[in-house]
């Protein structure tokens, strides 16, 4: 015998997740079933919703539900930065830090030969274009400290370094709350490498 | 700064569900807006589908989409045997060991007095209801080896004793403990094969 249908198709959307095997998408199917019927039609609509309503911002390429998004809109951030990370979910983290005030540029990827991403294949072009008009004076790379994330960040400031902006890469090093015992040898040499006079 | 609000809704739906804390919701968020429109569709008609098709079978109790439950109809089973067990899940784990051909029947919980769930709280009267016809000629107690199931399985085995039918109860080859959900196929079919009179 098998799960009647409507539940086996629940448990096949939710296996489609990730991170979810089959046993995790039918305890979570069989739990629907006991929530109340309100909360799930809420959830039902939130997955369309998310999916309809939620674009990327033609100027940044965050996710928004407007065009251009709240965070491009804002006359009162500072215009003359911007931030590249390669994610939407970076410009939140960033934002919960509460300290940068400037604009953000979302890659959505980075250049990995590996899986056959080029530059062109990420959201770059947008980049250059945004530097062209003489606001942007400071460009921060906060692409992923990982090799695919070091190669984007190279590649963008060799681009930029010519047109004179300044280009930045956010400091590696221990992070706060770490252990130096912990630290791998790679986190604990750009740690040293990036020591500064106090 | 926030999520936009379609997104932050399906994050808080997304953690609704059980062991889904706020990072794995908004990862899990961010993923269904990379999905295809046509995968996400289904998953929202799949969560509606699953609440509203699905519906208790009135004979045994299991999830079904038809009443009685495909279980219930069938006339190739075993109308002698009917295995008692906690949820509908616990159906699925045993019709996926292919060894037993009997009906089932759903409690919808243990008796469990720490928890104010007694006797008269879960699914035994229509247990008792079904054993008045003469067919049915063993009960088999198929609840989990924990405190609670093994406090219902002895209650029930006591209210069927007098009436002559014969009780069982499945062996503990399951580790004391477990879940019947999260048992494999061997072990649960060694405890119905070691099955004993009660």
């Amino acid at each position: 015998m098998h799960y009647p249908e409507p539940i086996s198709k629940l448990i096949d959307s939710f296996m489609k997740l990730p991170g979810i095997g089959p046993k995790t998408a039918a305890r979570l199917a069989f739990y629907v079933l006991d929530m109340k019927e309100d909360t799930v039609m809420e959830f039902s609509r939130a997955l369309v919703d998310a999916k309809r309503k939620l674009t990327y911002c033609s100027v940044c390429g965050h996710i928004t539900d407007t065009d251009p998004c709240r965070i491009c809109q804002d006359s009162g951030r500072d215009q003359s930065m911007i931030c590249v990370v390669q994610e939407p979910k970076d410009v939140i983290a960033m934002e919960k830090m509460r300290d940068y005030n400037g604009l953000y540029h979302v890659l959505h990827g980075a250049i990995s030969p590996m899986d056959g991403i080029g530059p062109e294949d990420i959201n770059i072009p947008d980049l250059l274009k945004r530097l062209q008009d003489e606001t942007v004076q400071e460009v921060i790379l906060a692409t992923n400290p990982t090799i695919e994330g070091e190669a984007t960040s190279m590649y963008i400031s060799r681009l930029i370094k010519p047109s004179g902006i300044r280009t930045t890469r956010i400091a590696h090093g221990l992070p706060v709350g770490g252990d130096l015992e912990y630290a791998d040898e790679v986190t604990l040499s750009k740690a040293l490498e990036g020591r500064r006079e106090l």
